[in-house]
């Protein structure tokens, strides 16, 4: 499918993409790079890919496709480190989680000569790191691309079937859409996780090794996202701010509401609500995004002897 | 272990402790009873016990283990219908949320001949009803017990013994830091989760079709606990109000604070809650709470065979 794809980074999403490029044969050649010569010492013994170098300029020479895989903060001097050696025609991609402040920071250091065509896979788990990659990840999960206006077509098709290829669904939308969407359904939830985490870890008359001996009960549920790599999450807070405040401030506000319900007793508008976000639940398994074994099948993951 | 054994309630927990009495041979004879007919019916196809019958004043005649699982707002009507038929030296414990508010409903009702012991399995999954039960649900759970002052040892002993044998852990403590816990770790996280799937159940700019189709990004691992029965969730909310109107509190205030952080581009701030809540969860998986599988080991429960 290309002849040299160059992945720069190559934590948890740049590993899987490796992973499932290789399996699928889409590169007659993987370039890996990553700013840490102990990270890319650990993707050469996990052979990830077929060249390795710590110079993100090096790694884009003579690459068809390149993919940034980096926290969005560090985008802007990813791209204009690659910039002078990325090759005529290049596809220039990235995977990053807000898209607006991504373009804002990329598409001043890129060249007229390359396809630059921003992209979000919404795959992921609370893991990080080149040893925390699959190949399945993307499998029957969206892929958001946001191409900037004039992008050409062919360019947009060519890395829309790659993402096929890697098991994803691609959607189109603009940058500042995307990053509302995204701002309700992923940086929200991660948020909230993170503050009743720190919330349940800051209390007296609860202590510690009773949160954790107890978690079961509903709060580990939260972990798992607030246990996701904290430089990711900083930057995606930092970059996405607008939305994200704007989202905030309806959960509080919705929060308020149901806390009055509490206080006066009001069982009528407390059922209403809980009945109402079962149905959400159960659409999210028909679409095909969440499997419906009980308590996440955490019970089939512990004893896969018993399925 | 007894000679009968009464379930008033057949939802999850009760139809579970049957399947879990059954396996484990613990009582001579299982009754099962629950108010509606259907679920009775439902019960005895599934053949869960001995006997049946709506009727629980009916259902704990003779028998030495009476387990009350019911939402605890309905725990004072039944306490007051099967009192006048417990035998002398029965065992009554409940499987209850929160403990305060259901001593308050049951313990004026109870005869002095029987031995009134409060319970709560920290255990369950989204699901409800008499087939969402498995024998294995307690398994390497907590049970918490809240005897009353002056409650006879060896019955505290052998109901503990009865949780042991139904693969539980047994921790003792007064009903009111029960309930402070239990806000903390069960209450607070459904009523957040409630809360954020309600918001984005309500928003425009981002429609529901995106909310599903991109929840795999964050938002679907809140939809689990917003899954839970609601009939059950609106009783504790009324019934353990101050302890949970506390936590809301101290919830909101840390919101309102990382909030401020985020708006004033605070990184160091994100970066150190983002990393002190890492911690949390790993210490849950080494309290053997959570399984350390990626996604909750979703990608097992959706692909067991490449396990």
């Amino acid at each position: 499918m290309f002849d040299r794809i160059a992945l720069i980074g190559i934590g948890l999403i740049g590993s899987s993409l490796a992973r499932v490029i290789r399996r699928e044969g889409l590169a007659g050649e993987i370039v890996v790079s990553t700013r840490s010569a102990g990270t890319l010492a650990r993707a050469q013994e996990l052979a990830l890919g077929d060249r390795y170098t710590t110079d993100a300029a090096e790694a884009v020479k003579d690459a068809d496709l390149v993919i940034v895989s980096v926290p969005v903060g560090s985008s802007g001097a990813v791209a204009e480190r690659i910039a002078p050696a990325l090759k005529p025609g290049a596809i220039v991609t990235d995977v990053g989680s807000t898209k607006a402040s991504v373009i804002a920071q990329m598409q001043p250091h890129m060249p007229p000569h390359v396809h630059f065509i921003p992209g979000h896979p919404l795959a992921g788990t609370e893991k990080s790191g080149p040893d925390a990659g699959f190949a399945e990840l993307f499998e029957n999960r969206w892929c958001i691309l946001t191409p900037p206006e004039g992008a050409e077509p062919e360019a947009v098709e060519r890395l829309a079937a790659f993402w096929r290829a890697c098991g994803s669904n691609i959607d189109t939308m603009d940058p500042e859409h995307h990053d509302m969407v995204l701002a309700m359904v992923s940086h929200l939830p991660h948020i909230i996780a993170y503050n009743i985490v720190g919330t349940a870890d800051d209390l007296q008359t609860v202590t510690k090794s009773e949160v954790i001996k107890y978690s079961a009960s509903g709060f580990r549920d939260f972990t798992r996202l607030a246990a996701s790599d904290p430089t990711m999450w900083r930057d995606v807070c930092l970059h996405n701010k607008d939305a994200i405040l704007e989202m905030l401030s309806r959960f509080s506000e919705d929060l308020a509401s149901l806390q009055r319900a509490i206080r006066w007793g009001d069982g009528d508008k407390l059922f209403e609500l809980f009945t109402r976000t079962r149905a959400v639940r159960r659409s999210i398994i028909e679409a095909g995004q969440e499997v419906d074994a009980p308590d996440f099948g955490r019970f089939v993951a512990a004893h896969p002897e018993k399925n």
